[in-house]
């Protein structure tokens, strides 16, 4: 049985790799489970895996957790020490980074430098601190495995091919819930139409990402640090249906697309089983009705946020963990009903734009433009909050 | 440089395979060369690539081409032993096997038998003999390396992967000139009309087996024999773009399929480069413009054919043989307006219904089948032609 750590495993990506692991009996033994706040759902979870260690974002959390749980062995520790203990538990062969946001970043490069094989479901560590992620697996002799469906899919593409034989990768995008909505109605979308995804089911931040093409701009950074290609070799296009998760153009001019239904299982067990696979718990494509996939180039006028994640690859350094930060706080205030749907790329930019971009050479750098980044950011988005009234999805 | 021969060098495959030839100088020396009678053709690739020895059907071809061609060094030789000669050629160490129908069967055995990889256009010698061959590349060492278009799709999909991780093997076809026609209309088709295929440039028996959708009954058959899967591990999807040129479904429900240009020399440049990939000499896929790409379950009862690939399959021994046979013979039959387009599925289920199929021990064994069913084909279809008249596309 091979030991196993999840950060984040309440969430949606965490709860699906206990899904796949309850669907494999012995093949894992679950070692750590960090969290945030949401205590319930963790205590079930610690009842049922008996992990030796957990990890709640706070001491109130934490108290929670020991009054709802019967926690029996399992060690409970609190914030960003408590999911490094979690990340590099002697134990644990294989961690997920499931945890949404920046918050992931300490726990997963602790984990590479423990020599971990580390499932990446999480953003943003490679986007704020690619270099530093991919140097640590190389040195330390861990894996890098990614969740993210789409670069499950060039994984799968590329896995024993050689590099040199790539010609480009082509990351697909469903287009989100606004791909053919008059850009004049933007100012009007509510947080409950951004959130309402076409064809995935995922988290909050993630599914508006989504509606801004800001996930795809967090990807093609992502791309280039897990494939080692550059910008200009990396590629979006919308395709609505979702069924093909991306593909890779070798030298040749040959394609190779993966495809699949659209449940997160499915990259999650690939990362879990490879170099294997296993019959699958969750019913393959089903062609016997027919399909009809369409492609198009993506509408960057519309989709501001795609090239703002093309220009912070380009510029480097620490422009991408500005471009994170910038995003994860404009989107928490469109959530929040404090600015308008146009608004996330504009303060992006305006962020962006006021950034001096540094060398990364350790993860101080990155945190330290992280934290510029959110300052800014705030600063930005109150005045624009206070500037003008915004839509409401409430009654 | 390596030792290159093949067989069919002035049909449709092989002018192909001496463009790619011509694409990449210094990679290969062309050895061999066979031929039907296409002499004034061949005259001009002996003129070029001044192969060690050429081939010809008949003694008048060779005549032919002693007189048309400044043959210098180059030995010509004549029908089944000299295309023996040219396959088995000792600097020879590919073998494109390209010629059109059973005439390939004994040079491809006996390169296989010799120990050359084998590049295989040809379907007819896996649809005839399929476990001969795979057990004398086995047996003897050679690779047997698919250039058709679909098999080369499943050969990029499955190459390095495990095969007991495949759960099913998707063939697309393009449905052919005649998808949405209607069956009622069937028995007004030209030859004109059944060579018109929407999407590939190929030979013309070729276009006519892809207007039946016999090409996919053989493609079925030669799968079973390249990549080991049983009848019902191998399906056909409709796929009129033929954008996707097949697919591999894995036991976790995954699915890797290939894409590319409808161009020939994109499979015949994997099968001569692999394993590695040279940089194209033909463009790559244009995303720019966008792509939809149809999929839709084939209709048996408008292509019978397609069912009696799976039937000789699923019987086995020398009733695939008989199948090709009889569907060379009915293919003939109707390009010379002798027989209605209808005419060609019922003529080869009425001779395969008139066989007892025997195990294949020995490449006679299929011979003997194939003689007996084209024997059995002329006497059906010689009846059927007397029996109707037949539309024609002549003025």
């Amino acid at each position: 049985m091979k030991g196993l750590s999840i950060l984040g495993s309440t969430g949606s990506v965490g709860t699906n790799v206990l899904r796949v692991v309850d669907a494999f009996p012995g093949r894992f033994r679950v070692v750590g489970l960090s969290a945030g706040t949401n205590v319930e759902r963790l205590a079930e979870q610690v009842g049922r895996y008996r992990p030796l260690v957990v990890s709640v974002a706070t001491p109130a959390a934490r108290d929670d957790l020991r009054r709802m749980a019967d926690l029996g062995q399992t060690r409970v520790l609190v914030g960003e020490e408590g999911g490094v203990a979690v990340a590099t538990h002697p134990e644990a062969a294989l961690v997920v980074a499931a945890a949404v946001g920046a918050v992931g970043l300490v726990p997963t490069y602790e984990a590479l430098l423990a020599g971990k094989d580390v499932a990446l479901a999480n953003k943003e560590t490679l986007v704020m601190a690619g270099e530093l992620m991919v140097e640590a697996a190389r040195a330390r002799g861990g894996r890098l495995l990614p969740i993210d469906s789409e670069h499950c899919a060039v994984h799968q593409c590329l896995d024993g091919r050689r590099p040199q034989d790539v010609r480009r990768l082509v990351l697909t995008a469903s287009g989100g819930p606004f791909r053919k909505r008059p850009r004049e109605t933007f100012d009007r979308v509510t947080a409950a139409e951004a959130l309402n995804h076409p064809t995935w089911s995922m988290g909050r931040k993630i599914s508006i990402d989504s509606a801004t093409l800001m996930n795809k701009g967090l990807e093609v950074i992502e791309a280039r640090w897990l494939f080692g290609v550059p910008a200009e070799k990396v590629e979006v296009l919308v395709h609505p249906q979702s069924v093909v998760h991306s593909m890779v153009e070798f030298v040749d001019g040959t394609v190779l697309a993966q495809l699949g239904v659209t449940d997160m299982r499915l990259p999650i067990q690939y990362a879990l089983s490879h170099p294997e696979r296993w019959e699958a718990a969750i019913p393959g494509m089903d062609f016997t009705r027919g399909l009809c996939l369409e492609f198009e180039v993506p509408d960057h006028d519309r989709f501001p946020c795609l090239g703002l994640g093309y220009r912070a690859l380009r510029a480097g350094g620490t422009l991408p963990a500005v471009l994170n930060a910038a995003n994860e706080e404009a989107v928490a205030a469109f959530l929040d009903e404090r600015i308008p749907f146009p608004a996330i790329p504009e303060s992006i930019a305006a962020v962006m734009d006021e950034h001096r971009a540094q060398p990364v050479r350790a993860l101080p750098d990155v945190l330290a433009a992280d934290a510029w980044a959110r300052g800014e950011a705030r600063e930005i988005l109150n005045k624009r909050a206070s500037a003008q009234p915004i839509p409401s999805g409430r009654p």
